[in-house]
């Protein structure tokens, strides 16, 4: 089995995520770190690994993947005996809800969270100033994501069941970096929410990710 | 087994994927039309079907779901034997190639060409006006996503393989709305793409989708 190496930026919450995944099913790998201040991963030597020039790329073997999460379902999958069980196996009815839970951070939670994260976050550090109105109109967005997640996580413990899956994990980066935001207030103001929030973001593999970004920044 | 129910708009593009879908599987089902018009998506009747206030929502026995892409999946699973093969069956590797064509569809098509449809369609639709500097820039933003799928889709017939699958199935309702506004000629100036969109659009099971939006406009 040839080792498994992941291209990326401990910043870039794409990065991040693939990350957190590999830290759970406790696997080893190889880490290339990609100088995007240094446009690196607009480069040459890095579009054939992701042809959109963005971070992380995955390799194993003759496999070469992008999109954080198709490499987390892999990794999963691949790996589905060693770690943390990120999956939910049974029948096509079963999987078909850790699927739901999949899409819904996909299309609900990502577009305003990503938004906000750029606003709150990213712009700050960067020394660029945030854009109040874009910020509010997310978090109204993020808001009724949130009221739908409380209803969900007061009948689960977790978004697709009762243990930890791809479903929560994919959400880690944006959480982390609204946590540390104005914006927090969203998830503390809602009891089910705030208690996963604290719950997932204490995962020993979600502390090695925090731990690689410390060094970084 | 008990029936599939779709409760859809055959306006909506994620109620039209969904079809696709049933389509291609040859598979019956009942078809339940939710007026937004009269803002039924949004009602206490619907609410518990999707939290989110959105179409689709699908129902079968005892299962519910939402997000068209989940449900989409599902069907190509459970009814795998039936219709078209709109999966890659094979090694982790190998579902692995179609996870990552149906995330670039999720993640890097669907942003800018949603954004287009608003503008370039629903808003004439509506009676309301285009916001041209938001088309061009969603316009150049697609235009860059469409370089990507121009080399991939010289390299394979499809996005995932040579065969349909659900990562090309994905992209339909947006590439169909598009194909009628000023946007189609980021499609037909690119040759493999052009081939692909002729070829997809043309699909049996697509014509009976957009027979059902003609009876509905």
């Amino acid at each position: 089995m040839a080792a498994m190496k992941v291209h990326g930026n401990p910043l870039s919450t794409a990065t991040q995520r693939v990350l957190a995944c590999l830290y759970e099913k406790d696997v080893e790998f190889q880490f290339v770190n990609v100088d995007m201040g240094a446009g690196e991963h607009k480069s040459e030597n890095f579009l054939p690994l992701n042809p959109f020039g963005q971070v992380p790329a995955f390799e194993e073997g003759d496999l070469k993947l992008f999109e954080s999460r198709a490499i987390a379902q892999y990794i999963a999958h691949e790996y589905s005996d060693e770690g943390t069980q990120l999956l939910l196996p049974g029948s096509n009815k079963t999987v078909a809800v850790l699927q739901l839970w999949k899409e819904v951070e996909a299309h609900q939670f990502d577009p305003p969270s990503t938004k906000l994260v750029y606003e709150l976050r990213y712009k700050p550090f960067f020394g660029m100033t945030t854009d109040t109105a874009v910020a509010e109109e997310h978090e109204a967005k993020l808001a009724k994501v949130l009221d739908v997640y409380e209803t969900r996580l007061g009948q689960s413990k977790y978004l697709a069941c009762d243990h930890f899956t791809l479903a929560d994990l994919h959400h880690l980066p944006n959480v982390q970096y609204l946590m540390g935001s104005s914006a927090k207030k969203l998830f503390e103001s809602r009891p089910h929410v705030n208690a996963w929030v604290a719950d997932i973001t204490e995962r020993p593999s979600w502390i090695k990710v925090q731990d690689m970004l410390k060094q970084k920044v």
